[in-house]
């Protein structure tokens, strides 16, 4: 019983190390050295130092609110079809940010078709949706929708109000109908618009909670700043003109049809003492297609609802204009010695290639390989006698049968 | 000095190479090729080619916009509680969109319970609330708010107008309050409404930007076509009962109360030429859960304000619907020779479990093992006696102590 | 031809592996013994059971709707200004959430500038404005637009409304020009208001869903009842007092300027049916910075629409509030072997560092160094003469050259 512990002890406190072949060669040995070199510079220089292998990372949580600053004129004197929108017109925020707020994103009307007075009744429908035009009262189905259309059909065929000579079926719907023809924009002064982003970001492993409105700013910098690539990148304020040109467009291309513009906000922090960096980089992009084929641009449907004469009336906006979409992206640094140990195992790991590749070299293609060879491995045939293998135990190496 | 120097270069032109057992044994050879065979499979098999470990990997930025298309009639003539929207009355989006535009969603209006022509007063609760039943004036205490109820209380205790022969105590609240009764769904079309999807996603580590709507597109195709799962599962117009279908939900039911449905869109692209693809998928689900056992289905409440006699009156809706949240997942991929190095590099190390278990089937199972486990390993005794130490020397492969 | 086919299956049928000097040694067999132990308690117990490395995890997909409930009371009598909301008014969810429904978040208005009546036309200026200040005509540009004004300047100086004494440029906007003072909170009852937040979570890979309303809970319970972080974690019914102070935040402080609080939804779950646990925990937090030196709190304007003789009118709503901004995070997680064999892998690989270490011990620290150096390294020199070849096939051991 003592001795079969003893023996499980013995055991356990032995100690198997690969034996090693050292091989005093100078061309191998420097092959050697020199990959050995190659990868424990790739491990410390590129992996350790400068993807920071020595850092946990983390991706930020975000939360973005905007509020947008300008007015913007105009004057459609003249124009009957404008009763409650006609005259000097000056348009600000309440007005053209529509809805009033959005999370991780704002409109900003930039062109309007604006039918107004539109109340529930009977009026012809527009001559441009399908299947409307008609000669007389059989070609319409009463209670038939109009594809794509604004309501249904009374089943009279009645002369069109937009279109002169030509004769459309009539629809029960929000009327006058829309008139859909795309405007010149009618806000010159919408480019000089700013917005200022606030953007809080959290590390909550690091338990770090950055803004891009540094705490310690000048106040009366950050109120008088305007965001610049260059000389302001800091500056949580922007012109609306200058985020589109950053996005490579053409402002008022854009504020035509309205489109989607991207601004992706950056953090790529480094929470160590020694290089401690954080701070935000704006970068932007159009997001939808100029040259989509259908559905160019953005725009969507509002509208306001007023009583008239006990008459329930609205004024029914298109409104195009720019969707900003708020992107927040990066990652949060901190030294942890897991990551560290992790990176440093395969660098260990991968200093056997070394031994690999120069195994290839002295096994296969130095002249001294069948010597080397020899060297290196120590032959055991299964089949052989009783005899080679004790010829084995004097002799150490077995040989090839030759 | 030169000579140490010239030891350290001779120490560092060296080569340490493990020594090799080599076994020619046809049965653990066999094990051994087979065991190798199936990790070199895996891994090329497998990792490389069928889960492309080749490709570095990005998940992509996505922004979402829609556009819904639609008319629906309601005629809710005699009903004299609907002054305003009563008599034959046309629904477009500007109506049952509410708000027109969010990031990443969009609701549609199914059912609406309307109280028109609110203003502040006094009046009484509603008898479903709780506690508001009364006898007499003092089982109402002035300025006490209702629980979950419209307003604050008078002190006063009135005849309920929304029950018979039931008094309430009356209420500072938006007059009269809300008859809190869900009716059946009045928007008969709403089924066939469209929703137009434009989503764009963005790999920024790949400069690729791709969206729903291919840029190539038939214009006529897509202005026409419909989303369905089997024929046209790339057109980004979907009919709301499609929607719901796929979803494996009964479209009038869902209206009836509303609910949240999820639309998926995943873009799992592949960006090596070769093997170029990168179309999206959509699939739909159900979010919310149709047997909640609180606050089953999806409604809010909002209102439009407008004056009249010069006195603030706002029309309330409580709007049941079903909200659309659009989530995009999925990937891009493209070939890397960091990663597929990191994968070749874990194959290479998962080889050596190949030895591993020749190695115990060579020690531990073979009937021959003692004669391989003498020529696997040299034994070394640490307190062996310089006499053992020599004969080591000798004999190279120390014995077991006898 | 046969004899070469023999020769290529012979070579595929052999097995390598590593000779092991193996040492007797109680001292170096301890530490390796502990070194190992040590490894396999970490990866055993820490990587695979602490940190679930046996299972795959995946993070959720998340929906979020959310309900408001409760009234507030105000009474702005004999206030001249306030034609439309004076007097005993009660403010209900349709009021003070705006806009109705917002992807993961919600805004509550706290405190609010209410300018009525607001009609396009003329007249001065705030005085606030920059620059505005005049004596004659001469200092305002006609059609110039006040900078974060309200305007375009007419040209004319005239008295301001705002402050007696002073002249200021008169502007073309909506008129009169709000006066923008922040007035204290006029909703007290607004922190015993309720929201009920539903959120759904999905974990596509694992085919589960789960959501914060257990579908088993008791009806009655969760009508009445009230999170509560020790006594009702899980009650999806939140006082907005009771996230603020959880936030760390004085209630009415935060009202009076807004401020935007992240209600942050963890859940962490693990699906393996013994372990089996998926529950979600709440925490709250402030995200905008208190002390910020530019636009402190959070508010936005947003007008209401009316037509009264004709004219257009308008009131616009200062709107200071906060803002909820509901963030889902967490990941769930299921046995699967692919991970579980990638950390048992790893494991294994790290166990060669304590054969690394020992070899150090060894070779390095011991008396017996040079001893066992010689046993597990057999010395091979590359220029050495055949004799020292042949030497080394008798002596096995080559010896260092002396």
């Amino acid at each position: 019983m003592a001795a079969c512990c003893g023996k499980v002890i013995d055991s356990l406190l032995e100690y198997n190390t690969s034996k090693i072949v050292h091989i005093k060669s100078k061309k191998v040995g420097l092959i050697n050295r020199l990959i050995q070199l190659a990868i424990i510079g790739y491990i410390i220089g590129y992996v350790i130092i400068y993807k920071k292998g020595y850092q946990e990372v983390e991706k930020p949580y975000s939360s973005v609110t905007t509020k947008l600053k300008g007015t913007s004129f105009t004057n459609l004197t003249g124009n009957e079809s404008f009763p409650l929108y006609g005259g000097p017109f000056v348009w600000d925020q309440a007005d053209y940010v529509i809805p009033p707020e959005e999370n991780d994103a704002f409109f900003v009307a930039t062109n309007m078709v604006i039918t107004p007075d539109q109340r529930q009744g009977t009026c012809p429908e527009s001559p441009d949706i399908a299947n409307v035009k008609c000669t007389r009262d059989e070609n319409c189905t009463r209670m038939e929708e109009t594809s794509y259309g604004h309501g249904f059909q009374t089943g009279k065929c009645v002369p069109s109000d937009q279109e002169k000579g030509i004769k459309v079926c009539e629809v029960f719907a929000w009327c006058p109908v829309e008139l859909d023809i795309t405007p010149m924009p009618q806000f010159p002064s919408l480019k000089n618009f700013t917005v200022l982003i606030k953007n809080t970001v959290q590390f909550p492993s690091f338990g770090v909670s950055k803004r891009n409105i540094a705490p310690d700013a000048d106040t009366s910098t950050l109120k008088s700043c305007q965001y610049d690539k260059d000389t302001s990148p800091l500056c949580p304020i922007f012109r609306l003109e200058t985020i589109t040109k950053e996005a490579g467009q053409d402002f008022n291309k854009l504020a035509y049809k309205g489109g989607v513009i991207g601004i992706i906000i950056t953090w790529n922090c480094d929470f160590d003492s020694l290089l401690y960096s954080c701070k935000p980089v704006y970068s932007f992009r159009r997001l939808d297609n100029a040259n989509a084929p259908i559905a160019k641009g953005y725009n969507f449907r509002h509208a306001n609802y007023y009583v008239k004469n006990d008459t329930l009336h609205r004024t029914l906006f298109k409104a195009y204009g720019i969707r900003f979409v708020v992107t927040v992206t990066g990652q949060g640094g901190k030294f942890n010695v897991v990551p560290l140990f992790l990176n440093l195992g395969s660098g260990l790991a991968l200093l056997s290639i070394a031994t690999v590749l120069c195994d290839v070299v002295v096994l296969y293609v130095l002249r001294r390989k069948e010597f080397y060879r020899e060297k290196k491995y120590q032959y055991v045939v299964e089949n052989s006698s009783d005899e080679v293998s004790n010829r084995n135990q004097h002799d150490t190496i077995s040989k090839k049968p030759s």
